[in-house]
């Protein structure tokens, strides 16, 4: 196993709880909430009616969507504590919605805002980092990183086989404070 | 030499014409410019007469500074002729400047819609890009990357010694296209 010193964490269904968001939005907008149960293995956009479809598909390209996500349990204070020990990056691919660049800025600030502007990386595609463990919801975000993976469990990657996974944060303190 | 497949361009100084930004800002608020020959081996900020120093420096915090900043000569085009040969990433350190990102990502749009949104990089320090050749105006970028490095000129780093140099983009499409 390689040493860990430089850490890269994925924001969107890792540190943010984006699909909490997705639900309020949902109820909001067409009274409908899907079952917990009814997400296993999808992502939200599958899970959802097909005449609500387009529209809940295009939420995260809606200003306010990122905005003052809530966050996964824990989340705030074990990156906190990787942090001091490790050289840790939060690398979210942003680029995708151009209007989350904003929102997600500010989210760091108010959430994590021990994390300095220079470890903070809006990306694409996740092959372009150097560093040594990336933990991320998405299995194609570890399979194009160099180093090691650590699959955080969202609801669409169970039964995604093949990695190492941690269910949540307290799994990540176990494992690497 | 290695084989060079993935390019990172920085914008600021190199594809994106800043010092123009900054001269034009300036004339408008204190009716004055600054002589090229005063700008030589200096950042902006340097060559700014004391009591105008801070309201400059504070400029690329300010919404609009990146909007529809001027291009550097070529820049585009010779971007374009890279990208059809190499795996091209334009990655600017935006994060120093939060108003800059959707500025920035819509000047992509506008002047390189060629380059998906899978290749656009904002970041704060540039020693986490893995790739094989920086193209970028800051010694201190070349230095943080791990592949090769093209200082591409600016006003503030004539002078600069022990960097493999390019005057402008034409240079550029000389040594890789």
């Amino acid at each position: 196993m390689r040493k860990i010193e430089r850490i890269f964490i994925d924001m969107d269904y890792v540190i943010c709880d984006n699909l909490e968001r997705f639900q309020e939005w949902h109820e909001r907008d067409y009274g409908h909430r899907i079952d917990d149960a009814d997400l296993v293995g999808k992502k939200y956009r599958d899970a959802v009616p097909p005449p609500h479809r387009e529209a809940v598909t295009g939420y995260p390209f809606l200003q306010g969507f990122h905005d003052e996500l809530p966050l996964r349990p824990g989340g705030a204070e074990v990156v906190r504590d990787l942090h001091e020990r490790y050289d840790v990056f939060i690398a979210s691919a942003a680029m995708e919605f151009p209007l989350s660049l904003i929102d997600k800025k500010k989210w760091m600030a108010t959430y994590l805002p021990f994390i300095p502007w220079q470890n903070i990386i809006f990306c694409g595609s996740k092959d372009i980092l150097s560093g040594d463990l990336l933990i991320d919801d998405n299995a194609y975000n570890l399979d194009a990183f160099d180093g090691e993976g650590l699959l955080f469990e969202a609801h669409h990657n169970i039964g995604v086989e093949g990695y190492k996974r941690v269910v949540d944060w307290a799994a990540v303190g176990e494992r690497l404070l």
